[in-house]
């Protein structure tokens, strides 16, 4: 059940058209740990953050069975800080403002107590710091899954196209699978990927759910229809940390479990756009997320028996 | 298994990214009628057509059950005729052009032989029309269906409540919902629409699939992902026709069989959209349609008892 996670830990400022947060914790590595730990425990953690980053939110990780010993604190910088504004849609969203500060020069250094863990997420983050973690691991780990993003596709395609060779599981939106595949059918697009390393694609189509697919498999989870998305930051990571936790709990990694561990990770995902930042990923308890499963099964289920 | 279908059969040239099709057979109660008689036969049809309308067109749809009697046919005039073009992403398009033609001064009349049916399928057309209908009816049939769209509710809105007060289903996509109800989560927009009238809600979300609302419950199915879509022209009808043709079929007005008659539709609008107009409706089986159900099963199948 050993899990290891790679990412940003951070801070993040956030504007939508309902509110506006102030620098609160975020950071691809925060949101998925506090999703994953509700399913698997222990969870590895590499990442870097500054002396400005709050001793309580490490302290809660711990907590959570986060150990951080791949994370490195440089006390005299400051930690990567995001912010941004969405859109009225809440699925567009501008940057207003990046400051990489210690994300900027970070050098991962895998803990030898995380060789030998079994599962490998690889949150959002430059694709060489990715490249690094894998080539650090002395036993290639049972299922790697790769997060990434439009940015590294404009800015490091050579390096993203190496991490991309070594991956079992690629997660990305809908319009990063167009742009990664120069393809607009998501069909199509799917295959194209397929071809340059993982196995596995999952499609992640915010409030239109998302799409496994794997070789001429496909499966649809639908999102959870909801009254008000608050703040949709940090759900991508919710439902990686939700997918990952789920089959590392498991240790199933067949396509079957994959279907699950896309809803495990749906739900996780619709807590996480219920309020800013991880607040309310820090409050749920485990049957909160066994009454929102069961809502994803009474949303799809039908009886085919009735054709 | 009576059914009435209410709505236009007309002409369509249409222009897609992929090719363009000449003065082609459309409208909406023509596309019900080839898609629900799958299901269901008679199909009692209430439409106005001019002497320009192919009889080969009519003879094919009596070959499939149609019943004619409720169709005039105004020899000296011309049938409505739209043309369109579609954007790239399929989803939105241009209307080039639109002729009412024998449209403009349809005054419907229910022949006799069509008393008693026991379903309404209202396909979009101007609500005095579907009010009409409504009226001449000596029984109330057991379900309503009412289709619609955006251009009623900016011309004919007071028409259009009175409509929805007396139908039991609304089928709408989802910018209409959110127009309808003026609330932008569909969630919300769902219950101010419910309280218009429909005790039922179908938001159809085209390649994002449909989700039925009814009360606190919540229904979505998905769209099939395919390669490619050659032209969505009539697959909301299409969508329609396959939804009311089940319910005609099994006579359960059940929300639990309203789901499955929500996967039929969309098994039905996923073939639609294969070729231009009703063509690839002419060509499939009821295999085909079986085949084209168990993919939907197979696309949002999982095993909770995994989780």
């Amino acid at each position: 059940m050993s899990l290891i996670v790679v990412g940003s830990m951070a801070f993040d400022a956030i504007e939508t058209p309902f509110g506006k947060s102030d620098k609160i914790v975020g950071g691809a590595a925060t949101y998925i740990a506090w999703s994953a730990s509700n399913f698997s425990q222990p969870i590895n953690q590499i990442s870097v953050v500054g002396g400005d980053f709050p001793n309580e939110e490490l302290k809660a990780l711990k907590g959570r069975g986060v150990n951080l010993d791949g994370v490195q604190i440089k006390p005299d910088k400051k930690s990567f800080f995001w912010s941004g504004r969405y859109h009225l849609d809440m699925n567009t969203r501008d940057t207003l403002e990046t400051q990489l500060n210690v994300l900027g020069e970070f050098d991962p250094v895998v803990p030898d107590s995380f060789q030998g863990s079994e599962f490998l997420m690889l949150g959002n983050l430059a694709p060489s710091v990715q490249l690094s973690v894998i080539a650090q691991l002395k036993n290639r780990p049972k299922l790697i899954v790769l997060d990434t993003m439009n940015f590294w596709m404009e800015s490091a395609m050579e390096d993203l196209e190496k991490v991309l060779k070594q991956v079992d599981v690629l997660m990305v939106n809908d319009s990063e699978a167009r742009q990664l595949s120069a393809q607009f059918s998501l069909v199509k697009a799917a295959k194209e990927i397929m071809k340059m390393g993982p196995k596995y694609l999952i499609i992640k189509k915010g409030e239109h759910g998302a799409l496994l697919f794997h070789e001429n498999q496909v499966f649809f989870a639908p999102a959870l229809p909801l009254e008000e998305v608050f703040d949709p930051t940090g759900a991508g990571d919710t439902f990686a940390g939700g997918f990952i936790g789920h089959i590392a709990h498991t240790r199933d990694i067949s396509f079957e479990n994959m279907k699950t561990g896309i809803i495990v990770g749906s739900a996780m995902a619709s807590f996480c756009v219920e309020k800013f930042g991880t607040t309310r990923l820090r409050e749920i308890s485990r049957a909160d997320i066994d009454i929102r499963i069961q809502q994803f099964v009474d949303l799809v289920n039908f009886d085919i028996a009735l054709v």
